[in-house]
């Protein structure tokens, strides 16, 4: 099968088989906006418990803060300023575009071939009025109701830090994760999984004393790891953490150390590493709020290299721009004097890792005479542990099959029961999905206890115990 | 100390320990509005699991869909036209007050003691625009932009009716549940924890075949368990729920059913079952999709009794809607005929909960001459699981400290590491925040790797081995 077709198959399959829904089908979809079906919605689960255990071990602590919030924070972190995109609008069907490398003034239009025009610039924040909505009693209370869904998670920790630093007991440095929606108005997404209006997010923001910056305690044990990188101004190279950071060009071991940690987890979720690179961004390409940024890139199949993580030293930016307009005081007295601590920030875009999981798991292989279509996901993420069948459609078989598919679940293992159709059938429906283990119940289970695990990868076959089914599946 | 006092000091408490911080102080705040601290996030986190767990041994899978939906779905819902308050204004200070008990036009303004005037009818979804948001090009793609964000998480579930049904391979009854942020932009919702405009909803949505729907499987289970019920029509008193069904004041098995669970689930995390009762809806209370539907109530100290579950039978009110609005079919080949599916519908408010649990858990007591202050809430919802201390601020105590906490951390549980202060200060802390163990590493710890464990309600020490560390706090 070409490349073409495979890529199509990847998407087909998360449609079909219950992973990503387009939403509000039935009302003919809405640009930018999916659903997570029941498989989907597992897998996110298990890649957004694994992020919370990871960072978690740093000994970073978790907040959740509101998804709407007033126009002061957005005021603060600059979004309402420098968030936003120019369009283009078509003079003949109407339709607005991005201005990107392939739309602009003085190119056809892609829908219909009309002449484009300048149409200004657009805010990508989702603006809402908090409260009363009609009506309004003069210029200052509208202000006052303007409300905005959040482009980033950050700005509710950044709003908390004086709590949070006491919560730390008055010390530097620490680290807070949120993981939740965030919003993104883009003028056309057009139909796709990659540029999303409504995505999840995963943020670590980690306070640092910026005169102490450049010195992580644990940077010995990153150090000496590769990856593979490409300098803002530089081309692609494998080069070791350590010397990027100690020739300059990661400015410091805070973002080296966590440039490192972030290739950690993805390798851990199961992303190849042939498919990873760090990729720092161009003086104009970096948000307004960065002092340097480097994305995690996922090589995708169909889309090329795209970012699926960001990993910004955001500097004082945005405690010194809330501690201003607030009047609140943001410092923090450390060893010599009193400091606006720095931020350091990996952010995650799980849409996207979820996107590259699919892809990359996707395997399409002859097994005899037929067509074998795999995902092929680590034990650890695959959204159904182990399936249960009968071997066949018989009373006793389906009674014993069902008795070991309840002790499975009630040790907390996600499992699914199947007797219907040919057991090829039924195995190559959990290959789709990805269920590391099909356990098949026979006669032979009847009479001592033990049934065939089937392995996804290997398809090979074994017997075991049922009371040693439980350290199988872990 | 009086009952007032004690009720503040929840609240306090769960501010001062990072449970619940509102949100965007920094500016003033705004109402409605609440953040999860370190500690809340964590509690919240437990809920959510233990409920996840609770509807999937029910077999009921999970999905989750977007927060912000076209016009459409909520034309279709009802809530465009039904999902509003009427409001009055203060002539003299512009304020504006949802109608309700005692505020109506007739009565002073509660804020300036100026004259009320009838305000008109406030939908309570927040409104924004999908797209492109300004200069829109006619009236009829200004209502296609039309975008709001959720006032229940369970319309993206209707929507996505069909491909449930195909997933569940074409057979009913079946369950789907979603947790999820949900959004209710109040009138004036004052400053509370309890009325917010964002909020986390868990709910579950399951499909029933109305010819079948009186039957439950497994109504045996439940039907000897006795609820404190209020009947719509009737007087408050502790009934069996077989008796409730069969006197036809829960209409069927299936709400009956339900009803028990939501019990016993709020039972489990630690809800006292003083402090429940379910109370039925009066006709003219009921939401515009319901056909019958109970609350499960929690009796506040601060509030009086309040809802935090609420238990509908939709009827086929919304698939039905959906079904008219999108021209798409809904039904569902049954037994005998197409039939579309009814809906029973447990939907948990997850933040009153939380305030419920911390309400109720929340005890003062005199120890000795000094006043305790303790969270008993129960181990499974505590959010941190156990302290490890060092007796003494001496180096080879706090290392042996360190590498305890370092074990129970790798060993996947919710640590917290303290050496600050003296040792009853640092239970103090831990027993403020519902911590159920304190580990005291000590110098017979050198010797022979033991520690005092010490229980939070009993404040009863013993003596346990490192090694059986894991098992007590299990």
């Amino acid at each position: 099968m070409d490349k073409e077709g495979r890529k199509d198959e990847t998407v087909e399959l998360a449609r079909r088989r219950g992973f990503l829904w387009q939403a509000f089908e039935i009302y003919g979809g809405a640009a930018g906006f999916y659903d997570y079906g029941p498989l989907g919605a597992l897998l996110k689960r298990r890649i957004e418990d694994k992020w919370r255990d990871f960072y978690r071990r740093e000994g970073f602590f978790e907040i959740e803060t509101t998804t709407v919030a007033p126009r002061e924070i957005f005021e603060a972190s600059g979004h309402l300023e420098s968030f936003a995109d120019q369009a283009v609008v078509c003079t003949h069907c109407k339709s607005f575009f991005r201005v990107g490398e392939n739309v602009r003034v003085g190119v056809n239009c892609p829908e219909c071939g009309g002449e484009l025009e300048a149409a200004g610039e657009f805010n990508l924040m989702f603006q809402t009025r908090i409260g009363v909505s009609k009506g309004e009693r003069d210029e200052r209370a509208g202000k006052k109701s303007e409300g905005y869904l959040r482009p980033e998670t950050a700005q509710g920790i950044f709003a908390n830090f004086q709590r949070l630093l006491r919560f730390n007991r008055d010390k530097l440095p620490f680290g807070v994760m949120q993981i939740g929606k965030a919003y993104r108005n883009e003028i056309s997404p057009r139909q796709s999984l990659i540029r999303l209006r409504e995505f999840t997010l995963a943020e670590v923001e980690v306070f640092v004393d910026p005169d102490e910056k450049k010195k992580h305690p644990r940077f010995e044990d990153v150090k000496g790891r590769t990856l593979r990188m490409v300098p803002g101004d530089g081309e692609e190279e494998e080069k070791s953490v350590g010397e990027v950071v100690s020739s300059g060009i990661i400015a410091n071991e805070y973002l080296g150390y966590h440039i490192a940690r972030v290739n950690e987890f993805l390798e851990s979720i199961g992303i190849p590493r042939a498919k990873i690179r760090f990729r720092q961004h161009h003086r104009d390409e970096m948000a307004h709020y960065a002092q340097d940024c480097w994305d995690a890139e996922f090589l995708s199949d169909r889309y090329g290299w795209m970012e699926i993580v960001g990993v910004a030293d955001r500097g004082d930016y945005d405690l010194s721009s809330h501690a201003s307009l607030s009047s609140v005081d943001m410092s923090v007295h450390a060893e010599s004097a009193k400091i606006i601590p720095h931020v350091i920030e990996p952010s995650y875009g799980i849409d996207r890792i979820i996107y590259a999981l699919l892809e990359s798991a996707f395997y399409e292989e002859q097994v005899g005479t037929e067509n074998r279509r795999v995902l092929r996901f680590k034990r650890e993420i695959a959204p159904i542990q182990a399936a249960v069948f009968p071997l066949l459609n018989r009373d006793e078989l389906k009674l014993k099959a069902r008795e070991v598919f309840q002790m499975l679940r009630d040790a907390s293992f996600i499992v699914e029961y199947d007797d219907s159709g040919s057991i090829g059938r039924r195995y190559r429906r959990q290959d789709e999905i990805g269920t590391p283990y099909c356990i098949t119940i026979d006669y032979e289970t009847l009479d001592n206890d033990t049934v065939t695990v089937r392995e996804r990868d290997t398809m090979k076959q074994v017997r075991v115990p049922i009371g040693k089914l439980e350290e199988v599946l872990v």
